[in-house]
């Protein structure tokens, strides 16, 4: 059973924007690119997508949100076909997977008139205003307008912060007034008496279900269970739950909190994150339900009490209010290409400490719209060693959803540097054996592009190579990439142009796609949840990284022992790996061999539903540099128009 | 020349939403009320009051913004009738300042068919999580839907925290630079080789003629000029600019940060306030454009340098991406009453160490859309010796706005504290005194509410107390109210039943209101801004609180000292004192006399154009209590309807 492909208008009236933009200095830069072209209004594009009108939630007039009402409606439609966007191990400058992304679904429904959708994260404010830029694709392969992907979207990680730094608010108030009340007193504090009537809220309830205590008149309880449901008594050295905001702020990567007097002494020390590196973004981009957000933001484990055992944002009492500030921001936001598809995004966590992949929610709606004939387009962050294993072992497993095909980004750039290239560095101009040609540079790093394709084989899935190319590169160069890709195994291999020509440029890489997910997926898992977390870490070290070993630190064994006890001993395995090398150490490029991988500490989001452990550390909170990219951008008063953002 | 009433749609025709809500059981919570009426869609309001299509840009399905243009579009149209609510002196419960505002414009409009606006502040989500909950109004005097007015809204608040903690990471990681580089480092860094090419930006020109030198060549610059341009030289120690959070988290009160090494043992005492407390939020309530924001997002100071001269956020180079931040937060929220009627929802700045009173731009749109006989009715926070006196003061003199009239609101409960009542305290049970008849109580208590009058005859503004009714309040009580209200020179007095009946309840407040503005304003601003500092401290403190005197700290002194020799001496003041009595003492009720009011501290927010007088200290942080609110809330995830907010 299944919809027809006319669940969209037919696509011939899927209004195009405008093809030929006017003529501006070249090369102009992404805003003025994305200035050109006007976005129809998203109320528009929502109807030629198939939507009702009741399904979707206006955001000024290029932005909506989409109700989750749309999955029940269309459970009966076959999902399209699924294909992920990953990339080799990258240079510090990247290698265009959103672009490629962007690209690839222009070709598809602006060109060869098919139904497809891109699924991109939505990029974190803080290093928009640091050193990175905007996130939105570029080129003539941009989410349009820009400004309003990069700045607020609709304010979903704004959300997360908030309910983020309420839980921590809690966590360290909660400690505050245990450690200051009798028992009693924070009894009567917890259930108070309210015009005569003292009872239990339902969230307390529950707690005193978990506790085993089975009554429900507040004056039954016994001493003993007083004081069982009225302490926590959390560990404060076990916390693990920090508070984050939006901001490269660097100063506050460890800090000293508590110190006014109010707070009699309990100072602890604590620390910031970047908001995208919150659980809670991890959650967002698992989760299939609002039931099951509901849950999962019960489940997060925040410290370990006295007795060694986890602490939940449920025994804090505040999952509710966690959910209600989190009801929005579940609906994916809908948005456009430069070339009028439609393009979800949404969530954007960490691709270190978390998964850092696009919600499960905008793939599994994306992929009921586009109707079986159809192709969602999704990315993963980092190298496909990291993200795209994440993708399979994560997030195909949390959703159940089959992928049929990976598109895996490459750059000569970045083959030359695998190759023995000398070392790239953002803000420093390129060496010469970037901008000139340098065949043996390129056979010699097309090591790496054949590891991570036989990374993706592992998985059962096959493997397009898409060749972003740059102006500089050489037609001998670009032939020999796609001459190595597709021996290596690669179903195909060709160079992209998107970026220069949008759509157009990518309609070869398309119907390379379209060709090999007619083929139907042999999609496997690489390991089995039920291993040991130690086999699980091995397996992805050894499988994927191509490590000899790994080596645990006595305090990571220690909490593999102590997650194993509390029962978390089954959750999939997020490495928090360099993504700059396939193994550990950022200056080892091409394909290291015979290294051993140190795993350092191993830490849980057990909400989220994963076990991750550090190689090395991870910094979670950028800095901003000496010049940042505020310098650049402003606002014309009179126009309304931003000025400066990449 | 004045555009026709007929702007908005004939009134007959403004949608009236259900005026007989389906029975509940009671009393009904305030979310009860709320969700039992089903708002209008805001796009139909927003064409009912005569906006265009393209001057809203929606939200959702009940939340607009409202473009600047609007107010080109109508410049020629004659302003309604203004009109200020403020309140006497409150018990720590509140008078129903806000339930008064809604019952009055759903008087005006739904019941007498006059257009009416009601311009609202939008409350901290701190505190909805904490001991407040909500402050959409209550009862059957509120803005609808009360769950999205009270979270996160259309992200304003997030923006303004978005836009401070920059500026704060701008700052520290300045220092940090600065610190750790040589001139010429420094330099290079700032003004970098871009392909060859090396230029200032535009707000690093701008900075050069602030400094005195005239090239525009990078290579030109002398070594002392890099220098001065290079280096801001911040006194860490004289930094005034906080991060901010929009959560209530006590343990950020006082801490130490750059605790990290990559922060090069640079760590410094800091502290983060509540979103609300931030300039940005007061510089979004009095500013009148965007061009006049940017403005005054530049010059905010937020240290001194080392020679004791202000350093500014246009020196940090930030004041184009704060504006950007800040693009849309601009533009004012368009919602409803619970019986249709239009609401603006902007901006909210705490009324201590910030003057308390929506936008500027809020009311100066309203004033339009009502037309000449309508009426825009805003609301300050505290009490009329805080928020009222900013109200004329600050925000009458930044907008040029005049007022009409001034709704004192009174509850018997507060004249009676007055009076000399045992303390009321918020969670605990009111003593026998509130719920029982005490004529002596309220006949001595209202001398509060006298004088509260007489503030307001000081501006030349008609003043018509709104007796906010309690179902435990007498007949006799209600009387005597009225009666010494209008012996104290008030133009009216009378009860006000909107929370419990709607705006049935105060169609007499509305008549007299109506009188009361058409009589033409005769108002006048207290004291002239050119006087000296001191001078306008002790005009407010002697003629609005009644103080013998002031008396400066040392401290006090040395700051007031050198805002003048900064040239900041002419700005208006703003009183950071208690609002729970007219002095500085909280436990003072009526009218305390004879005392010298103590300025412990003088603070300056230069971009909003205030300087603060610190008397006593102001909380700029709340915390949690033990039981916080959201042991209450939660989602229903079937029906996605919030549970338990208040």
């Amino acid at each position: 059973m299944h919809f027809p492909a006319s669940l969209w208008v037919p696509l011939a009236a899927l209004t195009p924007l405008r093809r030929h933009l006017p003529p501006m200095c070249f090369p102009p830069s992404d805003l003025e690119i994305s200035r050109a072209q006007t976005p129809k209004a998203v109320d528009v594009l929502a109807k030629e997508i198939g939507l009702l009108a009741d399904e979707i939630e206006i955001y000024g007039k290029s932005k909506a949100k989409v109700r989750l009402s749309l999955l029940e409606r269309l459970k009966d439609q076959a999902d399209g076909k699924y294909v992920l966007v990953a990339g080799i191990t990258p240079t510090p400058l990247g290698e265009g997977k959103s672009t490629v992304t962007v690209g690839l679904v222009q070709a598809l429904t602006a060109h060869l008139n098919i139904n497809s959708f891109a699924c991109l994260r939505q990029p974190s404010q803080g290093p928009t205003f640091g050193v990175k830029g905007g996130a939105a694709g570029g080129g003539y392969a941009q989410v349009i307008p820009m400004e309003e992907f990069n700045l607020h979207l609709t304010g979903d990680i704004h959300a997360i912060t908030a309910a983020n730094n309420l839980l921590a608010a809690a966590i360290d108030t909660r400690i505050l007034h245990e450690n200051t009340q009798t028992d009693k007193a924070l009894y009567n504090r917890l259930v108070p008496s309210v015009n005569g009537v003292r009872e239990f809220s339902s969230i307390q309830l529950a707690r005193l279900k978990k506790l085993g205590i089975n009554k429900t008149d507040p004056s039954a309880l016994t001493e003993e269970e007083v004081s069982k449901f009225a302490r926590l008594n959390i560990d404060p050295s076990t916390i693990t739950w920090q508070r984050v905001l939006d901001t490269n702020d660097r100063f506050l990567r460890k800090m000293t909190i508590g110190q006014a007097p109010t707070e009699k002494g309990y100072s602890r020390q604590a620390q910031f994150d970047i908001a995208v590196a919150s659980e809670i973004m991890a959650v967002l981009a698992l989760t299939d339900s609002l039931a099951d957000m509901k849950e999962r933001l019960g489940r997060m484990v925040v410290a370990s009490d006295k007795d060694g055992q986890p602490v939940t944002a449920e025994d804090l009492g505040v999952t509710g209010a966690l959910t209600v500030l989190m009801k929005d921001a579940i609906k994916p936001n809908l948005m456009q290409t430069l070339e009028g598809t439609p393009v979800f995004v949404h969530a954007g966590p960490f691709a270190n400490i978390a998964h850092g992949n696009s919600s499960v929610l905008a793939d599994k709606i994306a992929l009921k719209l586009v109707g079986q004939e159809g192709f969602v387009v999704t990315e993963a962050g980092f190298g496909a060693d990291i993200g795209m294993e994440k993708f399979f072992n994560i997030k195909c497993r949390a959703s159940g959803l089959v992928p049929n095909a990976v598109v895996l980004v490459a750059t000569v750039r970045a083959l030359k540097m695998h190759g023995g290239g000398p070392s790239v560095t953002a803000g420093v101009p390129l060496k010469r054996e970037y901008t000139e040609e340098n065949i043996q540079l390129v056979a010699d790093g097309c090591c790496n592009l054949q590891k991570q394709i036989q990374i993706a084989q592992l998985f059962g899935v096959p493997v397009i190579v898409a060749l972003n190319v740059f102006k500089t590169d050489t037609r001998a160069e670009i032939d020999l990439v796609c001459e190595l890709a597709k021996r290596a195994g690669a179903f195909d291999a060709v160079p992209c142009y998107h970026w220069s020509i949008g759509g157009k440029g990518t309609v070869e890489l398309a119907r390379a796609v379209r060709e090999a997910a007619s083929k139907g997926s042999r999609f496997r898992f690489l390991y089995d949840v039920q291993l040991p977390i130690v086999e699980k870490i091995r397996t992805i070290a050894q499988a994927v990284y191509g490590a000899k070993d790994i080596e645990l630190s006595p305090e990571a064994q220690s909490k593999i022992d102590r997650y194993t006890q509390q029962g978390f001993g089954n959750l999939p395995i997020c490495m928090a790996k360099t993504h700059l090398s396939l193994s550990h150490q950022p200056d080892k490029k091409g394909v290291p061999r015979d290294f051993i991988l140190p795993i350092s500490d191993v830490r849980a989001s057990i909400g989220a539903g994963f076990i991750y452990p550090l190689v090395g550390t991870m910094s979670t909170m950028p800095g901003l540099p000496t010049r940042p990219c505020f310098y650049d951008i402003d606002l014309d008063t009179e126009t309304e128009q931003v000025k400066g953002l990449f």
